[in-house]
């Protein structure tokens, strides 16, 4: 497996094209970017950091029965997954309020639903990447009705499974965004990375933020938030 | 029946109680408002045309069996209708693309959507009457899934009606926006008014708004485009 030119470069990682037209070479860098780009920064160890732990999750979910795009970790910062059509949906899980849901219904942070929530948003940059809803999407041609039962089914799963994960690293999981791609059969499958940039994540009993806020937030101890993650993820993992 | 204190101003209305714990009058004024009461005027005879279309549509939802609050038309200014609790979410039905559907997606106006596209905002003028979806809406105790699902069945029923008539009248009704309430006995019913000010409305052969987004846009000729809608609509009423 050789490593071919660069498909695409986003605000965090790149994709480099492989010998096989249905695999590609995933690259995280330690670039940080948020609120669409208007912040923008590095931070150390990050590209590794959530190489590593992205590697942790998605094999974890695998073995779950969830399918996602992950084959195998190639090195420090760079992963092997198999080639998607990214839906052009952000997918937001929320089990607690905070961040753009919390401003938007004018609400605190950290205040439990009774309900998932489940939020999808456009995937367009010079559209500040808008929250739609079902009827925008499918009038958009991003999806159709039944795709995004199945995308809202595959996310309630991945929802429960990471709750239970997470829960047992002391960490409550608030909310986090994925990205689903349908593979070259056309299956709908766990696509992107999951990490302390897609993630919020609270430590159980000191509610210290262990995730992107603390960029977004300038709240210091960044790096040291991504490594806590990934230590805590290797031990209730055992690896 | 006898006119109490006033219970209620809103932008373009107000509410008084009446000696009928069940029943308010409702008063049609001129005053006009656009993007969130940032732009402010009057419409001469806007008042007077929307309590005579509400009057008719209504009466004409009402004989074809929608639930809705109207009892009955007072004088120029002012009808008598059911006290409801408001639902705290207004309820958009759009046909074709248009106002800020068109602007959070990034698409032309008047593109005719293969499905009927239903958008909750959350009637909050502090927050800028928010698009939200129905888990923000069962979080913040405004609906339930079940009353969610009632609302949009209701606003189908509303729209396959009003599509047709608005035909007949040579018009092709683009969106609405509707409030829904619930009555003394908990029933879920059409509230508010539905008239130029709630509809986005264009003329089949023309395309000429007849609504006011001629107010919101500073098109001019306002009250002749009320006036125009509330004569279309008695003729093809026969009233």
């Amino acid at each position: 497996m050789t490593k071919g030119a660069m498909l695409y470069e986003g605000k965090a990682k790149q994709v480099f094209e492989t010998d096989n037209p249905n695999e590609v070479i995933v690259r995280f860098k330690d670039d940080a970017t948020a609120f669409n780009a208007q912040k923008k920064g590095s931070v150390d160890l990050k590209g590794e950091m959530n190489n590593a732990i992205t590697t942790l999750i998605f094999d974890y979910l695998n073995h779950k029965g969830i399918p996602t795009h992950f084959i195998k970790k190639l090195d420090e910062r760079e992963q092997l997954v198999k080639k998607v059509h990214i839906i052009p949906l952000e997918m937001v899980v929320r089990n607690y309020s905070a961040g753009s849901m919390a401003q938007r219904l004018g609400v605190e942070e950290g205040i439990k639903s009774p309900v998932t929530i489940f939020d999808i948003c456009y995937k367009r940059d010079d559209l500040g990447d808008p929250l739609i809803n079902d009827h925008h999407a499918v009038f958009l041609g991003a999806a159709t009705y039944d795709e995004l039962d199945e995308m809202y089914e595959l996310s309630s799963d991945i929802n429960d499974i990471l709750i239970e994960l997470f829960d047992q690293m002391n960490i409550i999981l608030v909310d986090f965004k994925i990205e689903l791609g349908k593979d070259s059969h056309g299956k709908i499958i766990l696509a992107d990375e999951i990490s302390p940039d897609t993630c919020r994540l609270w430590d159980k009993d000191t509610m210290k933020k262990l995730d992107k806020d603390r960029f977004r937030r300038d709240l210091g101890e960044v790096t040291e938030a991504y490594v806590e993650i990934y230590e805590r993820l290797k031990k209730v993992l055992n690896k």
